[in-house]
């Protein structure tokens, strides 16, 4: 199954080694469509757990499902000025249905503003019609030319949240609160720490009024755009006619906000995660978290382990009735194939933890417990099995967050830098750049064009630094907001 | 919200009735695109249910999630010669893309065997590698000229396993197995009675050995076919190359089979069970299982009417707890809406279970039920809350599929019965017809174009009469097999 030539490694080649890992742990591979995956089990049982999480989250913040179609009018992306302009480049078109032309070409959803913000409009009458939170898990499609597995595809799988308001500032709430729930969900189960902050306007969501930003670091010392949220202000209302009758009389235009995130954090979670033997997958998100692999010579031992490590499985069911659905183990019975082999294979796809059982840990009462993250190996006896599986697991999904963001803080600049400095830095070793921007776009432009360098988010205060910047990076003039730079997926 | 015009009855027309129910109780909506609908939280929190429930059903039959592409090369539709013939004339086509027009151009996939046995060739090599058991939850789209909401949409949600075997009679355990889990949920969860059995030839899907299906019958006595499994043979194994190390030596075809049920098992839901107040829904399916409406007058009233509701949802909750998350309930807590608008409301919604409170109850330490159903209501006791509202939802869900499955009995016919009869029930009351068939095309060709009654299945044994019909239903030469003849939706 799993080809056990080396991956190579990060410091070699980068590239290669994220294309490696996401095929040879089988999270996904090329399809015969230009710029179009498959999503193998492996990795979309890690989104299947990333869906259940948010879905989760997002029905407690008071949030539905709903689902509108994959196909929109072309003329649907006119309606909104600064939408269409971002938008149309970049979409797919059906001309031909059913063996005839189409009267009006319909477009394949690069995102459902229009088609959403229209049927809001049909539903909405009053100012008791409000707030509506939607939600919709969907795929879209946006015609890029370079693509990569899971960071930039043709086709991604997403969830699109569209709310609307009747007042400005609750729509600011929402876009905000929203924007919290997915830096919850990367730290607290993906365990990839981000920075949050606003977009500067150059960066900002097509037809937006604001965008704000989750960013990563990933372990190239670039950012990746984990997820956004945006306040659309009334621009899409006015396009659509999003009307209600206010509470004290009169006509007025809905407040809207819009939020996604998408497959992409899958490529966010390797190149966040994965080292040289292959994928380390946060337990909360793991499909498998625990694998079991029996060691054994003769077929003996070999009935002897499998019937030991059902035991333990039950034993560990048994524990978890105390909180019941959490394990999710499997028993790696394949014969004929060596116990290093089986290990190999799960380090490339990444399982938590695994638990070695051969005959002269059991003679003892014991087993070999290996952790993922620090390939770090202890003997537990099987009496308290439960509770030391759970409680490593727990240290890992923690661990994981602690290491991430040790390397984070380790590769970002808080101090004073020169522009040369950090040109230097930004064709070399890279990393997050905390620095004063004058708040002109051509200061931005030029960096961008100079270094690749972007600035990926004002950031909110927590994450500012403790003495605000005085000048801009780039120019010298006064600053008027810290910013991060840095080059970006 | 709800507009308390009276719908149009299921007698005076039903196809109106059905419209009105779909679009009332907020199940879906028209969009503007054609063919399209929007499918409403309503609506789309009895799917996710429905999804939650078969996923887990395959699960438990060793199938593993994984998502291919929406878009597929033109191209590969025609390597499977009746596949092509079959599905060609309803799929959309895109000929652009990023400004440009396509080399080739693509479909948007109607179903994806094309693409999926093209991914399957590739990942299997030897025996060893199978049986692949695969499932994808996705968006289809098939260019339908006259469309109705759920039932028959140009875009509509589904999910279809595809399986890659060593050989035919595993294909064929499997594409049998998959057909039981349908029945299994259709009768277990959606209260749904279904007839299983095989198509006839003209039936069959497009490139199939044999399709099975589900067969439900709507309270307008019309078939609908709720869900088919294929044993696929060889055929797109033969044309994706989709080949195997065989155990024994040799390289031999795998033997596929593939199975789906869509968003159409909502509209079969709503043609079981709704009725002329609006919808009902199967407990096990509902969104909301109970909703308690507080009654009062005053303001103090209404004080303590939510005080006791937020009391009575708590004891729900602390029995519940034996069950973990069984029970969705929810307090209309709405001010200046009548409680017979409510109830009026919620009836129209289909929650199934509805419980009235107010202070002369209360007094009592009694709440009243009232069943969607059967529209019983009874008082009871709020010392044993608990158990009697789940008590009753458990009997609302087992009384549903009773009342169902004497309702498709009661309008079965299984004496002989003449042609001439057989053309005049067809024309007047409908209802499914155990015939003999002679097995031969014109028959079954004749018969559709004079009464537009279809061969639904060659029912499974448990469904046959007691004694084999001796006669074709047309031509009067030997029977040889037993037919269920209906009009279709």
């Amino acid at each position: 199954m799993a080809d056990d030539k080396k991956l190579t490694t990060r410091a070699a080649d980068f590239s290669a080694w994220y294309n490696e890992v996401v095929l040879r742990a089988e999270l996904a591979d090329y399809s015969p469509v230009r710029g179009c995956m498959v999503i193998r089990p492996n990795g979309y049982g890690i989104w299947e757990r990333m869906q259940r999480t948010l879905d989760d989250m997002f029905k407690a913040t008071g949030h539905q499902n709903a689902y509108f179609p994959l196909l929109i009018p072309q003329s649907y992306l006119a309606k909104e000025a600064e939408h269409v302009e971002g938008f149309a480049p970049e979409v797919a078109v059906v001309t031909h249905g059913g063996g005839k032309k189409l009267d009006e070409p319909l477009i394949i959803r690069p995102t459902s503003e229009t088609i959403i913000y229209s049927m809001f409009a049909k539903w909405v009458q009053s100012y008791r019609d409000l707030p509506l939170l939607i939600n919709q898990w969907a795929n879209v499609v946006r015609w890029e030319m370079r693509t990569r597995l899971f960071l930039r595809t043709l086709e991604f799988l997403w969830q699109e949240g569209h709310t609307a308001h009747t007042t400005h500032d609750e729509a600011e709430e929402e876009a905000r609160r929203m924007l919290g729930v997915y830096s919850d969900f990367m730290e607290g189960h993906m365990a990839m720490p981000v920075i949050t902050g606003l977009k500067s306007n150059s960066e900002r969501f097509a037809g937006a009024l604001r965008t704000y930003s989750c960013e990563a670091m990933m372990q190239d010392n670039k950012a990746l755009q984990a997820g956004t949220s945006h306040n659309l202000g009334q621009n899409f209302a006015k396009a659509f006619d999003l009307k209600f009758q206010a509470e004290h009389g009169g006509i007025e235009h809905a407040w809207n906000t819009s939020w996604g995130v998408s497959t992409r954090l899958i490529g966010g979670l390797v190149m966040t995660h994965a080292d040289d033997n292959g994928l380390r997958t946060p337990p909360l998100l793991a499909p498998i978290e625990l694998v079991i692999v029996p060691i054994y010579k003769t077929d003996d031992e070999r009935a002897q382990m499998l019937e030991a490590a059902d035991r333990v499985v039950e034993m560990l069911h048994d524990w978890e009735r105390r909180e019941p659905g959490r394990l999710r183990v499997h028993v790696d019975t394949r014969d004929g194939m060596k116990p290093g082999a089986k290990y190999y294979e799960w380090e490339l796809r990444g399982v938590p933890l695994r638990m070695e059982l051969g005959p002269r840990d059991l003679a003892k009462n014991e087993a070999v417990l290996v952790r993922r993250d620090t390939r770090e190996k202890r003997p537990v006896s099987l009496n308290a099995i439960g509770e030391e599986v759970n409680e490593l697991l727990m240290r890992i999904q923690d661990d994981m967050l602690i290491a991430a963001r040790e390397r984070r803080e380790a590769n970002s600049v808080r101090h004073t830098i020169s522009y040369g400095d950090f040109k230097e830095l930004m064709e070399g070793k890279g990393g997050f750049v905390y620095a004063g921007w004058c708040g002109g776009a051509e200061c931005e432009a030029q960096i961008k064009e100079e270094t690749k360098a972007t600035i990926r988010v004002l950031p909110d205060e927590e994450f500012r630094s403790a003495e605000a910047p005085a000048n801009c990076l780039k120019c010298g003039r006064p600053s008027t907001a810290e910013a991060v730079w840095a080059r970006a997926y």
